[in-house]
């Protein structure tokens, strides 16, 4: 038995006004929850600091950039840091980062029982469009006020354990996990904030988007055989709703824990890593069942190409 | 609008001692129920010809070539060549395939409406193992008795659109849909036999079998934007059971039909193509969204490689 306990720490809405420091007196609270309830590590969701605010369309780089952190921890977040440390919890989150040579990349950290960050992680798949667009119901600008992530998928040793991170959109490519399973990964954390209405189709509500969004986590997890801690962003900021749905998926597949609100709202489950084993030793041996003579086209081409007539 | 009815023709057992020409005779009766509920498409299981043989632990290869078809189509299933052609319906079936110089394949075709074989597939991810293991519940030789295919995922114009095929175990790995997805793939057709039992972990029955199975149609089928095809041959041969769970799976990742038996059924349902475009030119426009720079490791090496310490 390698038991964790994980603390899935869904954040309700944050209007655009909030600031930072409210938010992470919102954060505290849930990581003290979080040691009430002996939890090892605490996962909170994508951007957790602020709105969404790539729903916003911005053309002033200097108002695009206030949402965005310099340094990590920094002035807003070494309470959040600190308490975590008294506490001796792990924890993992989102936020927009821009770094010293002014690149923007929506990233999460993993922060041990020490309070230091032992791994990072850049969003690779970024959903949505780079300029205004009159189509859709409301616009999501990941593209144009991100860089895609320039870190890959790595997986890092923690806690006992083999642990990486993906965030939101990532989550929908089984590319994201099998890079992670390659590695041996036993936990991917991931925090998100998703619309509770596909803006292409507006006949896709949050019953749609909650099935595409348990499929893919439940897909990913038994495909790899490891745990997967999806944390929300939820409920309704300055009239965008976003879907809650926290949980915490088994190496089988399986939900085990999920959140009933779209709050503030700790979901809480004892993960044993050792349940990993069975399914990366049978059915998913990679190295006994793989065949990658046969997967080129994955990684020699990006888009489709149809075969000829 | 090109809609294709599409009827998934499940096979309940085939017993070790049935004649091919007695399950021909079965063939023949799905694919003229199928004809009166104006099928273009019939889909048969894997191995549809035969029990399960790779259950069957042999020795003498005599034995074992006596499951094979040298010629496709052979004197058994000439009959259901010329009663499909009758009809005007196409179809699909697996057979083991035993090629003039000597190779062993768990193989799949796919013949137009006027009989003729226009695409074939050979299994890549054989399952199980390849000597005799008396720590199993019960044998799973596929790894004994066939090569893994050679001809990678071919996807074929015909009907209309783009289709592909797959077999059993291929629908548990992502790679398979995504390599036919990289090719626009718009309907995956695939025959399963899957035991009831997890032979390696007797808690794992069919429940578990059949939520694993629907898993994993729906994510590819959601991940790829395609129609799924999945049919079973179902119920006990032999004391051997096997589930049923036929479906048909739309590009949303939804089960649009399903099988209610574990016998011979049809399952049928009017399949349009042009529901692919939607999730092929938004969420997963692969050409705009995926990032092939991080994916080197899924071509790259077979089985998993930890990070050093």
């Amino acid at each position: 038995m390698r038991t964790i306990v994980v603390g899935g720490a869904q954040l309700g809405p944050i209007q655009k006004a909030d600031s930072r420091s409210a938010v992470v007196d919102r954060m505290i609270a849930l990581v003290e929850e979080a040691s009430g309830r002996d939890c090892d590590l605490v996962v909170y969701p994508e951007l957790a600091l602020t709105t969404f605010f790539p729903r916003w369309y911005m053309q002033d780089q200097d108002e695009v950039d206030q949402w965005f952190e310099t340094a990590m921890p920094g002035p807003d977040t070494i309470p959040l840091f600190d308490k975590a440390r008294d506490l001796g919890i792990a924890m993992s989150f989102g936020y927009a980062e821009l770094t010293s040579d002014g690149r923007h990349y929506n990233t999460s950290v993993l922060a041990d029982k020490h309070g230091q960050i032992v791994a990072r992680y850049r969003k690779v798949h970024l959903p949505g469009h780079d300029e205004y667009d009159p189509e859709r119901s409301h616009q999501h600008l990941e593209k144009r006020y991100f860089l895609p992530g320039d870190l890959g998928f790595p997986v890092t040793r923690a806690l006992g354990g083999l642990f990486g991170m993906c965030i939101c959109n990532d989550r929908r490519w089984p590319e994201t996990y099998r890079v992670m399973g390659l590695q041996g990964v036993e936990m991917i954390l991931l925090g998100y904030n998703t619309p509770s209405v596909n803006s292409q189709k507006p006949a896709e509500g949050s019953q749609d988007r909650l099935f595409h969004h348990r499929l893919v986590l439940q897909a990913g997890a038994y495909q790899n055989s490891t745990w997967v801690v999806a944390v929300a962003k939820a409920g309704d900021e300055d009239g965008h709703p976003l879907i809650g749905g926290s949980m915490i998926v088994n190496p089988d597949g399986k939900v085990v824990a999920e959140a009933v609100s779209e709050a503030d709202e700790l979901v809480v489950h004892a993960c044993d890593l050792d349940d990993c084993t069975f399914g990366k030793q049978t059915i998913f041996d990679f190295a006994r069942h793989r065949r990658t003579e046969h997967y080129g086209l994955i990684t020699g081409q990006t888009g489709v190409v149809e075969p000829r007539d």
